[in-house]
């Protein structure tokens, strides 16, 4: 395989620099590239098109669960974010600040949105007045603007993309269940369609959302062993609801609070399918969310009939997104750039398999190859991805349940945060002080409280006291 | 008809105060809300749904032609917004400026991007090296921001949504293609779906966009008479290039300018939507963008068998966006709510119409009824779907043509202007003085020389020299 060799050496290898491998893919695959705003991205059109089928498929089955699209303003002003003491101490420090428009000085400061609570909590103030303007089930998709220091592509940025859910309920029953059936959707896409397995808990006070009363959480583990916080929902009470006098009349004519929830997801995902599914070729999309399911490279293409054959063969895997590589590069070079973008199956079609009524199928995830006859090539790519996006998520489960491990005694804990990089399971005390101890000494954090609770021992990892409730702590993006 | 008057009368009459009934209908068909923040609006989810229509059929439209989404960062520098000397003149005094990030004031302001041709072209000067670059055919979709003094929902207002597309290619003749196919586009996207007719031509040097070599618009005339600029499409020749620097090597490796255009459409779209078909019964809209096509209304719903056959009928108009609406109100009111928020048809189902089995269906444009057998209403809405969007884009077209006004001398054009709203045709000697009186005198400005030029008389309507041009005039929003 010398002629793959060109766009194969240009990337560094996971195990020798999993952050250079990652910059790397993230570039050779042209998903997105610096900006000359610092810290910002600019998403280019392979990159854009996984967003574009995340937004689609996240969208459809927000819609089936009776959500509502909308649009909120970029700008929220310096008072309304006050409004919610919480919300404003964790933001404050990183929005971006609008002091003029056109020519002149604002009188009021204006911060670009970093997340929207409070200009839902304005409108819903205004637009909710009976129990029959309840539920309000709204979403929006758009970008925010958070001032981090350290930027990464994709996974922590100045500007990102994403969703952001904002309902208000009548009950707190009703607040809750909305919480946990949007961290379901969130956990169900990410396993069904991104072939990504994750960890469905709640947030420590510590971890959870600004403003929150509680935050539950999807954890997934990238291929170093780091952990990526990948969709949150938060449940709100009512404590937006009174900081912003969100109250409707009961049937009863009493006047109540609303109970709210918010949830999002965002462009960091992309940066999830890289590292959890990405090799020393570049990057491996998952079939479902692949922009191109199926690329087809025709070899000796000059020769007569070869490249209708490919076209021919395009029209009947029309089903699928397919695609014809007919530039005038070498086929190896197109193996190579159909591997690097991840592509997840590609047929090759040359003079000699025209002949024998066949084509050659390769697996992007394992390589393999599987030759066809053309009469049946519909099917069997069809069958091909099936199998390649469960494999995928097989995969990356049996590598994250590889690396979990239990830790009982401190010690232990933290020899397996520093020499097994992967998420360790431990006993905790619900003590904020033990969850700062740990991140002092390991740079560990809480991801979550899992729902499938586990008894490992009776006592904290790291106070010794009684236990109340069992972590998976890691490293994390 | 008295229980429908509830809604109807909540609405001032067009003919009475055209600005007072857009700002109702605005309103009561829930399509935005004025925000906290001054300018901006909050799209509700009747006025989302009909923007994600806008997205869907342009995307279609866009990608067909080859068309690749991108997404280029929020924030200009300064410096880069200055790089192109006509572009910062006319940007610079309505944009937002960023001063601050997180607690720190910036080293250099940056404007929250009113356009983004500054970025696009930082970014091909860095991604475009050979002829093999071209062309690149990028577009995003995202807001926008321009710090306007009077606002109104949807047709100015200090953020928008938008897309905006930007090419670069090899030659200036492939640019102007381009430019020309994405006007026709607009033009026939507005035609077909939105029953907009337009006239398409091209702005005269005074209209053009800050940094172009030329700008061609659609313009399509409000029921009011004033015009409204739909969508526009320009083309740089290398202006851009030069001022960034972005060259490519041609086959022969000469080092080349690239020539560029951008083009773009936004949510005024569903203002002319309002404008162009609403009535005094509030919003109409076309069936090929209208959230929900049909509303099938249960008379006598608490009657067995009633609200059973009404979410049958749902079942067997699937092929169409389809709801019942089974709340808990009055016919009545439901018919007017449905004829507030402009869904195209209108389908009443009672028992009797069971016993008989038929039911009505109610022409939201022209409030005609048709009774149809239950067997056949499948095949009777899809034709009466297709009929209302065919004979709204008429209306429109015969009202647009009934206000076009020719006018061979200054007196006739300034008694036409004043007295008889719309456009008016008139010759141009091609000086930018006869505009700027034009605009002093009448407050009309030219819309477009129109590609399909008449001629209608030897000399300039305003100064009397010879003419060059047939130029369509009006007042605009």
């Amino acid at each position: 395989m010398a002629k793959d060799k060109k766009m194969v050496e240009a990337i560094t290898s996971m195990d020798e620099d999993f952050a250079q491998w990652y910059t790397d893919v993230v570039k050779k695959a042209e998903l997105c590239d610096y900006a000359s705003v610092k810290g910002c991205m600019v998403i280019k059109p392979a990159g854009y098109a996984i967003w574009e089928n995340i937004q689609h498929e996240l969208d459809r089955r927000f819609k089936e669960t009776g959500v509502q699209n909308v649009y909120m303003p970029i700008f929220i002003p310096e008072s309304l974010l006050e409004k919610e003491k919480d919300h404003v101490e964790g933001f404050a420090p990183e929005v971006a600040w609008v002091t003029h428009g056109g020519l002149e000085p604002l009188q009021e400061r204006l911060c670009v949105r970093p997340t929207s609570e409070t200009l839902f909590c304005d409108f819903y103030a205004k637009d909710i007045h009976s129990y029959r303007d309840l539920p309000k089930v709204y979403n929006q998709w758009c970008s925010v603007v958070r001032w981090e220091k350290t930027t990464r592509p994709f996974l922590r940025s100045r500007e990102f993309l994403w969703q952001e859910g904002h309902t208000a309920h009548a009950t707190a029953e009703e607040a809750e269940a909305r919480t946990i059936q949007m961290l379901n959707l969130y956990a169900d896409f990410c396993e069904q369609v991104l072939a990504i397995p994750v960890i469905r808990g709640q947030k420590t006070d510590k971890e959870k959302f600004a403003g929150a009363e509680a935050t539950y959480t999807i954890e997934s583990l990238m291929h170093d062993g780091k952990a990526l916080q990948s969709g949150t929902s938060h449940n709100f009470g009512d404590g937006f609801a009174k900081a912003f006098g969100i109250q409707y009349a009961a049937k009863d004519n009493t006047l109540q609070y609303v109970h709210q929830t918010s949830w999002g997801m965002t462009t960091r995902m992309i940066g999830a399918i890289i590292m959890v599914h990405g090799d020393n070729n570049g990057l491996v999309l998952p079939p479902r969310i692949a922009p191109t399911q199926v690329v087809i490279v025709p070899i000796q293409q000059q020769k007569e009939g070869v490249l209708d054959k490919a076209f021919e063969l395009r029209d009947v895997l029309s089903n699928f997104r397919v695609k014809v590589d007919d530039s005038d590069k070498s086929p190896g070079w197109k193996f190579s750039e159909s591997e690097m973008r991840g592509i997840p199956v590609r047929v090759e079609i040359g003079p000699r398999d025209i002949e024998n009524n066949e084509a050659v199928l390769v697996r992007r995830d394992t390589h393999e190859k599987i030759t066809v006859s053309l009469d049946e090539i519909e099917a069997k790519a069809g069958e091909l991805l099936d199998t390649i996006q469960n494999d995928m998520l097989e995969r990356a489960r049996a590598h994250r349940d590889s690396h979990t491990y239990v830790a009982t005694t401190y010690d232990e804990f933290v020899k397996t945060i520093n020499e097994k990089p992967g998420f360790v399971k431990a006993m905790w005390c619900g003590d904020q002080a033990c969850e700062d101890k740990i991140k002092e000494d390991t740079a560990a954090t809480s991801r979550c409280m899992p729902f499938a609770q586990e008894h490992l021992s009776d006592k904290c990892v790291c106070c010794g006291k009684p236990a109340k409730k069992m972590v998976y702590w890691g490293r994390a993006y």
